[in-house]
């Protein structure tokens, strides 16, 4: 865990709502704070406009990290990477969770609801903010994230 | 398997070189074209410049679609997402390889050197290949993963 309470924005689509209040309720027992970017219900969205959205709290500083949800945790890991200050990564087990961290200075993790339970997802979190990036030889391939060639052409 | 050869582009770290060359042999075998992107040998290399190369090879119509491999295949799978027309899952099994197919138009597939074993990365390559996209409802999803308001900000 970060020696001190942080923001983690969390956001879904339809098929991920009932895990994102597990991690919600789990995120405030253990003393951070939540900004739930939705969405709320069982209504059919895009997940690309929630990605999106995440992606964007994470990059003006409404948190330190992201959570993002869907079905498979694809769709929407494909989206919040679009924004070259997210760096997401899409998780199934701890381990993935530890070297998203160590490695890459992942600030959103990914995951799917449809395809790992409440406590697999739990486990990949605590593990994902417990673990502090290593930096050194990591350093220059992250910052080389921040600047993709893509984003120097027209629109 | 898609009815005709198509050309698979390969573009991995020093991490994943061998199983790089496991998946080329595989492709060939299969009648498919590959288009190999780097890195060849064991000298420490930055897994963004060959995740750029890829989705540039996607988007530029070299290649239908690519592998992407690193050694947790986080980082990578992070830089080929940066280009708007390229969509890339990480997947560590068949399911999830599926998935990226069906519900999300997936075109790069990035798996873990480190993480999982040449047998269980072929079999998701065969999945993803094997597999078309849904259309659908999904479709929508998919066509705003092309256009990320990220991209209307300056660069």
């Amino acid at each position: 865990m970060p020696d001190q309470p942080i923001t983690v924005a969390l956001a879904c689509d339809h098929a991920a709502v009932e895990l994102k209040h597990v991690l919600i309720a789990w995120l405030g027992e253990q003393g951070h704070a939540t900004l739930d970017l939705g969405t709320d219900g069982p209504a059919s969205v895009d997940y690309p406009d929630f990605g999106y959205a995440l992606a964007e709290a994470i990059a003006d500083g409404r948190a330190r990290f992201g959570v993002a949800l869907c079905g498979s945790g694809i769709g929407i890991s494909i989206a919040v990477n679009r924004h070259p200050q997210a760096r997401c990564a899409r998780v199934s087990e701890p381990l993935s969770a530890r070297l998203a961290r160590e490695h890459n200075d992942a600030n959103v993790i990914a995951m799917g609801a449809r395809l790992i339970g409440p406590d697999m997802a739990r486990e990949c979190l605590a593990t994902f903010l417990a673990t502090e990036f290593l930096g050194g030889r990591h350093a220059g391939r992250v910052a080389k994230l921040d600047k993709p060639p893509v984003l120097k052409e027209p629109a």
